[in-house]
């Protein structure tokens, strides 16, 4: 089984989950939190995991982590770690439970509060560990498996990202098995998910043309199997394609990313709209496409090459023809947004982390134009 | 700095020879070996960095490492590593002292014979130990800074790639002014080498797609800097992209290479020929290209697409065309080997490490033939 050119082991193929037994041996976890969501427990997955570590210990398991994992959530799920002497995080699902599950396994083993980790205010310096965590991601977009990465709405209303090399999970187990099956319109958008990871990395300011590389063959995998994928959910090729897309896009995002993920995360954090996040970005991403051309021309002619678009094509609307033809929404208008929300979502997306990796400096201002553009 | 995605740390640009005294400090360093060339001495690198190092303590230098470095030079650097109880080994140069650099630290901290880590006799194995190593290329071509490899000439007359993630520097500095004022010659010959990289790295059977993604980017870089440095060798931007399509190189190729270096080794093996690595592997590439190509359809593609080729683009011809365009000889004739030669290089081939990831099955008759094909 291919084993990725990553800093983490990135176990990759059709029948990876089988790997788990021996994962968790290896990282010494004899009592495993299984961080999930009710969705996943609805496919009868967990039970499956259950079997196949019968004989290995008991499996505790946390399936209420909301869309968009709260600061609240990740201390319920941390209550249930401690109560139950819990040494390990298994991730399991999309980049909801992964996310949370890598905030249990830092606050398992560094103190609280979470918000003191933020990476903006010297926070990674704060961090005293992290516990093992295997992360098995059951779509393909987040990438969060190959990612130290992971974005928690706080209960003060901020959506922080949090990102320090130490919350890397310890092993991943990507599976395209487990994403067999996954409904046309969350292929959909968590497929658009790993193509704005992969064209906001290609473009964003630091200098990294490894991870360049990585965005692109990302791009190219992705841009010619998430129709496929949605399409025929069973399409075994396309989903391992898209799979491990969604893992470059995560391996290419090292570099950072852009004003595509500040303004999803502002408007992410709107916990009344619940609003999901890879569609978020597939959304916006035209608009931000059009603001940073002038900036990037020859980065836009390599994506234009990775899409096999011809030379000069217009990169926001073939991001607009694919959106609509794979029955995602065409403004943020579309999914309970309004004018109203831009005031609000501003100064979070301002203060974004990604947005200091933008190859276009982006202000308020800009912001608020940006938003307009999308709704 | 930018510091790449990368197992190890690269810190990668003009200036970067500065970071290694903060180096040595990290890594414990106090009594280092400089393994180096007799051709580096005539620049004056070694006094710079022995200035630079004024305070740290005594700096060992072993500057006998001939091309195509052998047992016997290893043996005699590891003496004298031993006798001045050296701690750490700086590699200097392009890809000769950088292995043997490596083959030091290895036997500074496993047991002797070199032979017994040959990793296709389970080598791998037996390795207890790999004293630090700090790289620093002054080619862009061999990537040894980035790659966890190295070739050794044995005793026996056998050319022997020893790899394992151990051998990986613990740094490389990436300082693209050690490579200004390089020959154009060597420029050409060194910049073929980091070409046939990305090329058999792409093309190796294993699957690894974040490895050829990197592969694809070192490729389209070093296509369009190569000429401008030959021709120019201060053109500092050029330097710059082709040292960074070096390492990348060497971070693709962790998949695996192919037929082109399986016969490189056997004739580099020669030692009274003292033939240059990247020259054998330019004039070696067309023929290789011409026998692969039925079995790698889609990759070629991509190729030639990173390299602006038009689709269908003869890969081979465009190869020799470059080679003639630098100055690099037409044909292993040119350089000194004839028919003669070739029933002594095949089974040394067909043995070699990287036969086995060539994408297209080599035996010894098709070596026989390719060896005709490239005289």
């Amino acid at each position: 089984m291919p084993v990725l050119n990553s800093p983490n082991p990135v176990h990759f193929d059709f029948g990876a989950l089988a790997q788990l037994p021996k994962a968790l041996a290896r990282l010494g976890i004899s009592r495993p939190l299984l961080a999930t969501d009710a969705g996943l427990r609805a496919t009868g997955i967990i039970e499956r995991i259950r079997t196949m570590l019968a004989g290995h210990g008991d499996l505790i398991c946390f399936d209420e982590t909301p869309p968009n994992p709260t600061e609240a959530a990740v201390l319920s799920a941390l209550a249930l770690y401690r109560a139950e002497r819990c040494d390990g995080v298994i991730c399991l699902g999309g980049g909801s439970p992964m996310d949370l599950g890598k905030a249990v396994a830092l606050l398992a083993e560094s103190a609280e509060p979470l918000a003191q980790y933020d990476p903006l205010q010297g926070g990674n310096k704060r961090v005293k560990g992290f516990a093992p965590v295997i992360a098995i991601p059951t779509t393909a977009g987040t990438g969060s498996e190959a990612s130290y990465g992971f974005v928690i709405t706080m209960e003060d209303g901020r959506k922080l990202t949090f990102a320090n090399p130490r919350f890397l999970p310890h092993v991943a187990l990507c599976d395209p098995e487990l994403t067999i099956g996954l409904p046309p319109l969350l292929t959909a958008a968590t497929g658009m998910d790993a193509i704005t990871h992969c064209i906001e990395a290609v473009l964003a300011s630091p200098v990294n043309p490894p991870a360049d590389g990585v965005g692109l063959d990302g791009l190219w995998r992705a841009w010619r199997h998430l129709r496929r994928a949605v399409e025929d959910g069973s399409d075994r090729e396309a989903r391992w394609h898209m799979m491990m897309a969604s893992a470059e896009g995560a391996l290419a995002f090292v570099k950072g990313l852009g004003a595509v993920h500040s303004m999803s995360h502002a408007a992410g954090r709107i916990k009344s709209l619940r609003l999901h996040h890879g569609t978020l970005n597939a959304v916006i991403l035209p608009a931000v496409l059009r603001f940073n051309e002038s900036h990037c021309v020859e980065a836009y002619a390599r994506l234009r090459s990775a899409m096999g678009l011809p030379p000069g094509a217009d990169l926001a609307r073939a991001i607009e023809e694919m959106n609509a033809s794979i029955g995602l929404p065409r403004g943020l208008a579309n999914m309970g947004l309004t004018v109203a929300h831009i005031a609000d979502m501003v100064p979070h997306a301002v203060a974004d982390l990604s947005t200091r990796t933008n190859p276009r400096p982006v202000d308020a201002d800009d912001y608020a134009q940006l938003f307009r553009a999308a709704l």
